[in-house]
């Protein structure tokens, strides 16, 4: 028998483990041209797998080129398993000579990426719930175009030329006076323009994290974090994340298991989404902010707060944010234009005690020079005439109707047992299915029928509860929610019956046997 | 006396390095406020360096707030030495409460930046060699407005949302078809476009090398490079790039060197730029390229060819590029529009057979998503309207007559021991002072009269030669270059008098104690 192994806690998909595994078993010449491999039912059985698990995988392998299915004779590995690459085409500058084995160079194993391999695989029409973005149809593409054109009417030659790697200057003068007027008491020297908050992150991890460092990261979490942390080969410690109230628990990081992985370990940096958290939209009520501070300063532990998401509250008041409360200088906070307007323009911002603004800026200089000027200088503009606020109010209202419809949905057409955060913002909703359920599994039905989420287990730390996704759902419209979260329920409830039928047979055949 | 160990053979500069030191004792509590420092002339003598070397480190502590110069008493240390921070003023959202000494967090030792410092401190009106930069004054501004314009026009709503990691589809058309008719044969599978080079060399780092791998770097070469590689931890292997042709040795990097690089060590990545190499400006003959070629084959090391500054070559013949003649699919080419057109804009791309793009494309995404939209949208409009092709054509004239102008320059008023690369193309000239001249010292008197150039120091990798200097002529017109270059003659010819009396002197005290 083959020597898979699959692990079904971890938060790698089944079907990619298996996928991956086999194609190592061909590249290391252990599988060879006119081997046969086993049927997709035969193979589900022997590892304990749903079959839709294997058939993804081989579909997966099939259209890399490395196997084929024969009717009526099986499936065989098609390469010569020996020298084959990853990437079947030889490489076409090639003119004979013999090739570098580019995949034997990689410094670590390839990371994974399934939100992006999701989404690239999404038909036109499909109704997809994977990617936390934007309302496209709201872009305030009039008014941008005219801030591009003031801009470069008044200061092309400013824009056009090398920059300052802390961020083009009328951008930051823009940025702090709106941070001010938000209540935040920033200078410049506590301000870096970065691409955006993965940049952040990229460029904190840099300057802050060595390999063998402990980062405390919530469980579940957005993937990007995770990657970049385990990438620099860091510790990733995990603390969950509350989404249910419970009596003498708050929502948000489980501050008593923080407080038990601050004290176990010298941790390096601690990393939350205080507001509408990525995926499971909760937000940490204010004592909980107060604690997560004290606990952090006693510990002397750097925070990182992704602010990514907080100013898209559905509701008028907010709870003020980390860097707000913070008393001891310990926040570093990350924000970014992306998720509020426009995330192809990549620009983002750290906001953070000056001695590490100056540490990030000089490893910023060292990763990319500085952020492109067309972007910050338009972003500028968009700022000084307002449009920024008058925007974020606007799509405020727009995401908290789609947030009321989302949810209106689910309680009319969910069936009993499936349960799902109240989110009072952001852009994501994390829905549990009854246990038992998959939701990769469910997701291979969901998508034939044209509707796409992001499995929980992409943002599980450790720990992954299959039965979790996430529904990000700012970019559809209310109609397109209700007829998703029409077709969702319906699928889930012929899963429900399937396993009712074979609870049923199991019973019958007991009945029989007696 | 005070702990001071200077290294003159290191590419930091000794006034630097005194500066940090001396920024260190007073951190470490071994200077505390009100100590007495000795005089600049005085500490010097025990050091054997010229007193500008002291008094310029002096004056940096001064500006920081660091020490304090009282006429007719001395200088002393004027923090309380305990607690002080490398940036002097406390962080402002701060409110009482005890801050993170975030200077101990830092991953690794503060890079230097030594060029933006240089840059930074420039006056308004100075002649500037410090900076490779495009020449502002011909920036197609007109042109790029309206490929902005096109753009939103026709495609804002794709340049605005979330784009693909290996770069916006139109921009990699453009350039496949420009690089086609470049004689390259590179598909869509071989392209991702980055921030530019230096990002591109940073995600190759990331990509390919672990900590202690060996890299082969050119020496000298450009700062950013080394500043990645050291930073990630990778041993840097300097091979000398021979600067003057001589009987039997080509210029560039030298062969020999680098054969017995390659066969001494397990080398990871070979970095070369071929063309115009950044600082020396010298180029490899065909004959050198096809060997370098053989070489990494041989030993199966990819090589790293920027070609950052290939498009400007003065002569109209071009000697192909290391991509161009390679037969065993190990470059990895990157390049950018810096260089040719707007420093401003960050855009470039890398161009590698399809395993080390898939790799790649990875690492781009974890590093920072993708590429600012509107940047690759509009240089795709530019390319497009074929205004790259026109606008390269353009510059290449201005930059050789700039060129001609520095050369003829150098002949007419350098004083004799003095001499130079002569570069076919690029942005970049490299100076020899006549021996025992440094042209870090040099800088101080060339300050003084708005001549600013990059001492050579800051680009070796190992070995400096402290009598080298960079000429970065392209951002400076005709008349500038003359002047700037008569009044570094003026400022050379001084010193070497200066010496001569002191020769003389020393002579004639010899003559009196006989």
């Amino acid at each position: 028998m083959l020597p898979l192994h699959l692990q079904p806690e971890s938060h790698v998909p089944l079907y990619i483990q298996l996928r991956d595994q086999l194609r190592a078993l061909v590249h290391a010449g252990d599988l060879r041209q006119g081997d046969r491999i086993p049927a997709s039912r035969e193979l589900a059985t022997v590892l304990g797998v749903h079959r839709t698990t294997v058939a993804n995988a081989y579909a997966e392998l099939e259209s890399e080129g490395l196997i084929q299915g024969h009717v009526g004779r099986g499936t065989f590995i098609k390469g010569n398993g020996n020298g084959l690459k990853i990437t079947p085409p030889a490489p076409p500058v090639l003119n004979g000579g013999n090739g570098i084995r580019w995949e034997l160079l990689f410094a670590d194993e390839r990371g994974e990426e399934i939100l992006s391999r999701l989404t690239a695989s999404e038909p036109q029409d499909s109704l997809s719930f994977v990617m936390a973005r934007p309302a496209e149809e709201h872009f305030p593409i009039e008014e941008l175009q005219n801030c591009v054109n003031a801009v470069l009417r008044r200061e092309a030659t400013d824009v056009l030329k090398l920059g300052c790697s802390d961020g083009y200057r009328p951008l930051k003068e823009a940025l702090l006076e709106m941070l001010r007027r938000e209540g935040f008491t920033a200078k410049d020297e506590n301000l870096l323009i970065t691409d955006g908050c993965q940049q952040s992150l990229d460029l904190i991890c840099k300057a802050f994290v060595r390999p063998g460092d402990s980062v405390i990261l919530e469980n579940p979490t957005y993937p990007g974090a995770m990657t970049i942390f385990s990438q620099a080969r860091a510790r990733c410690l995990a603390v969950p994340v509350r989404t249910q109230a419970e009596p003498g628990s708050a929502l948000g990081i489980d501050l008593e298991a923080l407080e038990a992985a601050l004290a176990g370990n010298r941790v390096k940096l601690l990393v939350v989404t205080p507001d509408f958290q990525n995926p499971t939209g909760t937000s940490m009520p204010l004592a909980s902010r107060r604690r997560l501070l004290e606990l952090a300063a006693r510990h002397q532990v750097p925070v990182v707060e992704d602010h990514i998401y907080a100013r898209l509250h559905a509701r008028e008041e907010r709870v003020p944010s980390l860097k707000q409360l913070d008393r001891s200088n310990l926040v570093i906070h990350i924000d970014s234009f992306a998720k509020v307007a426009f995330p192809g323009l990549r620009v983002g911002w750290i906001m953070a005690p000056a001695a590490a603004i100056e540490r990030l800026r000089i490893v910023k200089q060292t990763t990319d020079l500085h952020t492109d000027q067309l972007a910050q200088a338009t972003l500028a503009e968009f700022l000084r005439r307002n449009l920024f606020t008058k925007h974020v109010a606007k799509m405020r209202k727009v995401y908290a109707s789609r947030l009321v419809a989302l949810d209106e949905a689910l309680r009319k057409y969910m069936p009993e047992g499936t349960r799902w955060t109240c989110p009072e913002g952001g852009m994501c909703l994390w829905l549990e299915l009854p246990p038992g359920f998959d939701a990769s599994e469910l997701l291979i039905h969901a998508k034939e029928r044209n509707v796409l989420y992001a499995p929980g287990r992409y943002f599980y730390v450790q720990s992954p509860l299959p039965n979790t996704l996430r529904l990000a759902y700012a970019g559809l419209d209310e109609k397109q929610i209700t007829r998703a979260v029409i077709t969702l329920a319906e699928l889930l409830r012929i899963e429900m019956r399937k396993r009712q039928r074979g609870v049923r047979r199991a019973e019958r055949s007991r009945v029989a046997l007696v």
